[in-house]
């Protein structure tokens, strides 16, 4: 069977729920399916509700209007009301959260760049449906700076930050998205952007698949017009997979999530930052001389582990694969069955992507004070729903944390109910979010631009030479010099002198 | 263009010697292919004459025996005569490194001890041409316990360990080979493995390919009975590639150079510790503050950089791959081209796999007392012809210590000759060349019982279930432990609870 | 001339300031003294105003009483009102806040265990001048147990936690202090504390040298009870030097600033996980490859190297002293003067104890968006004042978060105004208080029981043994298990069993 | 009681042996006492007998003329004969050893260029005993510079290099030493650098306090017109302290052994590097993955811990200061007793100073090929005595190698017999005994040319800001650019432009 991984240690997807969900499809609009292995909301999303912070985030949140924005009638300044926001008026607010973002996002601002001259866009109509952030927008942006026309939805009924909605609907993009929305909300607003007269897309830019599956149910016709989906998450790149092994996927797809450049940012540096974040922001514990055992090696594994050995914890590793098992041991990590250190370890950290991987056997084991947090891809690896019983009380002691105690007083320290620690109690930076966005505008101009026959209707990795643009935009952040080969050293290599410069299984 | 890369910043391979030998087949015998990529020299082998540690060695250096072995004659205890090799009386002093090599491969150990019960490779008569050390002897001892009949030969002129192929021809072992064997020697003992009355090998082990293009060029009709070749180098598996390309590749070939577990022992955490050994040993420097630049962020050059980074030097990066130099950047290296920063650092070390990356021209303008050295994999990333010129004078300061003394009085201290330093100055650890072996005994064991048709007449790379395999035969060596999958884990993640557990296109 | 440092890379003490007050004592009432130094207020004080994740400071923040506690009048629930305080009826929550604090102070639990046999304050009057925490609460409550009688006071207008005060009031402790006080209230309360019927304190513990100087000039004569003062600022510290060497020191002070534990803990260690903590929550910035500016390498600034290399950072330091320049060298770090790589940086961070380190003209050369922080002992590193001029506009966009904006558009991101950056933007974890508090207590043990003669006139370092016993309190923590000597081995070291292990000079 | 520390864990020094030296002066002549705590052997001298790499040394070894010094008669080419050395002609060798080892001490030669103007030795009579090796040679050629005389013997019969005692004489140093001295002619050397007609010594620079005892008790009267004394060795300082307690000191006398710049290169920096190089150099293991417990977190453990950590090994502490246990804590290393964790760990590291750390029961209790060694400053570490007992075996397998093996079969590997390990197996790097050297200098130029009164006859820490100063003669090295002081803030900060920067009890 083919199948999919995560890159954690174990890596996965909910595979039943997704089977529920298409078996049984009258229920499909009332609840939506679980986005898994999202790491990309910047801190305006994440922590809009929970953090001061944020002068954008508070304004919204002062926000006491309660109509719905379906209900409301609104106009921008050039007199378009093609567009369903929470409040037009807070676009000037949400152009200033662009502009910051525009610094932090140098590979977009070259492409804008570069597309004075030509406009390889040109003629794209792309209907997209991500979560609605100040990247999302200097991406958008981009978009119709290369060409495009676009119409946009959002991925989540939370995510939304209303004032860079605002700000984009003021600057003409059609965008039907707000903070709150209710399921039927979320659909008619995809459906607003999908089914609108004299408007027929043939690009989609996908987060989670919802998009594409609407499309699949209610307009199947309108792939034949459709060059290419461009997918960035693990879900909807697992359903595309499933598609395509079912012979139902009708167009080409690429994913975008497994490129290197987005796989080591998202995986491995974002999470060595946002490990330590994360735990700060909840606990203020101090790390140095800590005992704390990871569970998984892979990608989120190793950036975690890095990070608290570097602040002095003393760290053990979980693996069920024995090649990240003898990384860890290579790297300094002692290999043990979590029943081995559940007694003496301060903070339990699960990064597998695999389900009750910390049960509630080892909840009862645990010493008082533990912390135990999730960094994997779903909120299934520690079993909370095992906590939630009669004897245990939960103490609520600040946002996201809570405390768990057992009938002697022990207390154990759960961070977001087991939801991703780095979604929900720390941040992602912008510089992280450009890399991912500079991926998904050159998919779209690969598909959009590729010759006839180049892609068929299968899922691709982005090609390797546009993995390795993605990285060249971002070296001038860090003043980095990259080497050019000579003539007489390309021919050696036998390579050409732009690249691609490894092959296929290369592996960083 | 098909090509390879043989793990390094930017990888690549000597074509124009390749194609040149091929094309003038007349010279063949008279000159051998120059071996790249390698790096699994014992200490025994890589130390014997300059370093009196090693009592063994120091044995061999002492003998005066000017006899070729060709002309001697020699029995073992058993009166068998099929072997030549320096002087089958070293063989107790051979046994004896056998023995110890034996403790720190536990896991071909592991694998004979399950051989008591079945014999995977009863029936497989197996030519061999490797480096002959204490832990090729143990590979070779393996596959006797696992039921094969073996003939072996050097790979290489100087590297074969006397006593040791005296142990393995007392111990029954037709082995062919000594250490400074002439061309002639060497073709000879090939042939003496191949060609003998009464012996039809139907399994190949080759290091480099010599062995392969003998059979091809000399027996072709051999290849009707051979189920299978295994080969480890770099310049062995591009021949492979090369003749699968050109259609005549007649057998299934298994590449077990790009293993995973191989790839990242013998280049990741080797070099992390061989940069280190091999500098100490040559120079007796001090790391603590010294500038170095590191030529390639591959897998060696990111050990190399880590090793000297965790040591208190500050390290610059060169590439010319923007994904890997994106890597230094997060890493903590500045990336720069190597004119910025010659004229200021006391070390140069390349690790690109290029030609002539350090030229005449930046060894004229480093400074006084600058160390330059080759950790890629071959002898051309330091443009060392060009210090063959009358004006600079070359004063051997110890064994693989040159000072090349520029006309106002600069020193330049080259290690090596710019050959691999840690071929020359420094010794793998058992415990890698463990892993190798271990990789080449299951893909032998593979490719004889695979069924019909599992594989073609193509080069394949080991199934990852066997590198799974491989890793977790080194883990007990760690203490390490293991988490098995529960079933309701396995069915979540759609895995089989024994691996293989990641994608192929897994990065690791 | 003697002089004191700071533990920073260069170190030092507001010396005009003080002096000026000193000569200006008509104005000492109305201009309280700056207190630097200062590394150890808790998550609750420095965060109240800022940060939502504590419910305790939410709670507090949402009082809208305007009230002065001076006006008021309380009493708790013994019918005491012996206290002056903001709301008695917070006590309950004060009180859990204590409670959570005495899960992370092992060593001052274990002295209240130990107390209940002997009482070695039995009969002390002390009388505090500190920050009112939690961390404080427990040291009070701990030195009741130890038998000694406390009146306290704040040492910092805006730093009470006013619900901690009503715990501490409540449970029958005279304490006077709240949140927001005047000049005027602070001094009453120091006076309210000192110079009440019926009560003559014998010891004095202070923080900053407030209450100190209060009895010098108001009440000289109780120092003919006093049997000594312990001081824990750098500032007090500094205060009390002067008064010896002036020869107006009257009584025995001990220096507990300077203790190993404390100077380690509160600054390479403490600092190593603040400088990541501060930057993330004001700018959200990936660390990675980042070019970052350290000025200053005392124990600061080698923690905040440490940790921001250890992110993948690309660290330079700047220092005045050869000694420390040399071990920046051997750390790795590129010693340079600031004007060499102010254009380049990403970061600057100053932890160098000195004044205008950073000046205008470096601010000038600065490139867009660099971030500028203080780390040191007070907010003169960065001459901020000079920031304050018509042609820059500042923009504040997240609380502690100001952008300077000079005419043609670039931005400096300034953290906390130039004032120290982990006390205004990060946390302290309660750990690192534990030592503190419980150096305190045990400096006024040893000073209250210390045998007649055994201290002078002078200040004094807390006994290294004594430091050691913090230490080893604090041990169990870690489930760390201490070695003992045998009787052997303290003979042949000429050692006693229980300590001191190591010379007076020794530097750890 | 007095005690003193030798930079490790728990420091001591062996007072008993000391204490029956001078008990027994009969004895004196016959047994030279046993030198703790050097670690400044360069690579020539400590690697002479066992390392083929160096040149000079193999033509030192070569040599077989058996004749003793003491009975030749040699001239230099200058007709002088006042120097005892192996072979006069060997001096061309050793003048290229001096000339490369001056190349690595640029401070040296910095004091140098600076005495061409002022000669701040001019007058002095230096009489030396130290190592006598191509560094020491360019410490006494500095001295010579500066305007001294010198008269020179070696302070341990198997450590000078002849060839350097050759180029010394030859150059007109009067020079007694030579590689394998016999004990009488060990104290023969040295009456010939004292007692002679027409000199009279007014300094002396002793390495271990053989020099100072010998003018003790045979020309006491020596004293008189003696102005000081430099020391560098733990024993010598040692020695010193107790002459200075029992009031017999009679001239001032410098402890160099423990400036700052010593001791953190000497230990932290020179033991971070040479323990991976030692064992590498005996055993060839690696270090991935490998179970090691340090015993001591001083500066030396702390070098090792560290080194191993950076390479991926599991690092384990035992210490018996409380304070240092801590700092291990904090620096992510398990604080544990010896006996938890023998059995499990690969290598056993002992940095105690202290005896018996080691013990035979804890030898019997590792597993096979454990590999036990000792960084610490004596042999008594480990509990060598105890493994010389019939049932074991003893197996030389490499020079420093022994593996020591059960009566079952286990083998453990002991290097060195438990000497110091970067002493018998790695080398000192010229960059650190610069550093040494140039405190020798400059603390012969302070006592030299101090003004009566300054110094007393007591022992003497070098001046801080002479400290100060060998640091920064060592910056230019690293290309490091110390930052000076404006004159604003050095009034602000109360420190001289030029130092010293920090108080006495500052610990970098």
């Amino acid at each position: 069977m083919e199948k999919w991984d995560g890159n954690e240690g174990t890596s996965a997807f909910d595979m039943p729920e997704w089977m529920i969900q298409f078996a049984d499809q009258k229920q499909e609009f009332n609840k939506r399916p679980t986005k898994i292995g999202r790491r990309s909301l910047s801190r305006s999303i994440s922590q809009s509700s929970t953090d001061s912070y944020s002068s954008a985030a508070s304004y919204t949140d002062s926000s006491d209007d309660e109509t719905s924005p379906r209900d409301k009638q609104q106009k921008n300044s050039k007199g378009s009301s093609d567009f369903c926001v929470k409040n037009i008026k807070q676009a000037e607010f949400g152009r200033r959260e662009i502009e910051i973002a525009e610094q932090e996002m140098p590979a977009l601002m070259a492409l804008r760049k570069r597309a004075q001259g030509e406009k390889p866009l040109a003629g794209a109509k792309i209907v997209g449906c991500t979560h609605i952030t100040a990247q999302t927008a200097v991406l958008m942006e981009t978009l119709g700076a290369l060409g495009a026309q676009c119409r946009w939805a959002a991925c989540n009924i939370y995510s939304t930050l209303n004032e860079v909605a605002a700000a984009l609907a003021e600057s003409g993009f059609p965008v039907f998205a707000w903070k709150g929305e209710s399921e039927d909300d979320f659909w008619w607003c995809i459906d607003r952007c999908v089914n609108v007269e004299g408007w027929q897309p043939n690009m989609i830019l996908d987060d989670g698949g919802d998009l594409t599956h609407w499309i699949y149910k209610k307009y199947p016709n309108m792939f034949k017009k459709i060059k290419g989906i461009v997918e960035e998450s693990v879900t909807g790149v697992h359903r595309l997979y499933q598609l395509s092994k079912a012979g139902k996927l009708c167009v080409p797809a690429m994913n975008v999530n497994d490129s290197v450049t987005k796989q080591k940012f998202d995986n491995l540096y974002c999470c060595r930052e946002s490990i330590l974040d994360g735990l700060k922001r909840t606990t203020d514990m101090m790390f140095g001389g800590k005992q704390v055992v990871v569970c998984g090696y892979g990608e989120v594994g190793k950036g975690c582990c890095a990070a608290l050995k570097a602040m002095g914890s003393i760290v053990y590793v979980t693996e069920i694969d024995p090649i990240c098992a003898l990384q860890a041991c290579m790297d300094g990590f002692r290999l043990v069955k979590l029943n081995e250190v559940i007694r003496q370890v301060d903070i339990v950290i699960t990064c597998t992507g695999n389900k009750n991987v910390v049960t509630r056997e080892h909840l009862d084991r645990m010493k008082n004070s533990c912390i135990v947090c999730n960094m994997g891809h779903s909120n299934t690896e520690i079993d909370v729903a095992s906590l939630r019983t009669p004897e245990l009380t939960w103490e609520r002691v600040r946002s996201q944390v809570d405390h768990v105690i057992w009938p002697d007083g022990k207390r154990i320290v759960l961070l977001a109910e087991g939801r991703l620690l780095n979604l929900s109690c720390s941040t992602v930076p912008t510089f992280v979010l450009s890399i991912t966005a500079t991926t998904q505008a050159l998919a779209l101009i690969e598909l959009y631009n590729a010759p006839e026959g180049r892609y068929k209707q299968d899922v691709y990795l982005l090609p390797k030479k546009m993995d390795e643009y993605v990285a060249s935009l971002h070296l001038p952040t860090f003043d980095a010099h990259l080497t050019e080969l000579t003539d007489e050293q390309a021919k050696y290599l036998g390579l050409n002198k732009n690249g691609p410069f490894k092959p296929n299984y290369y592996r960083y």
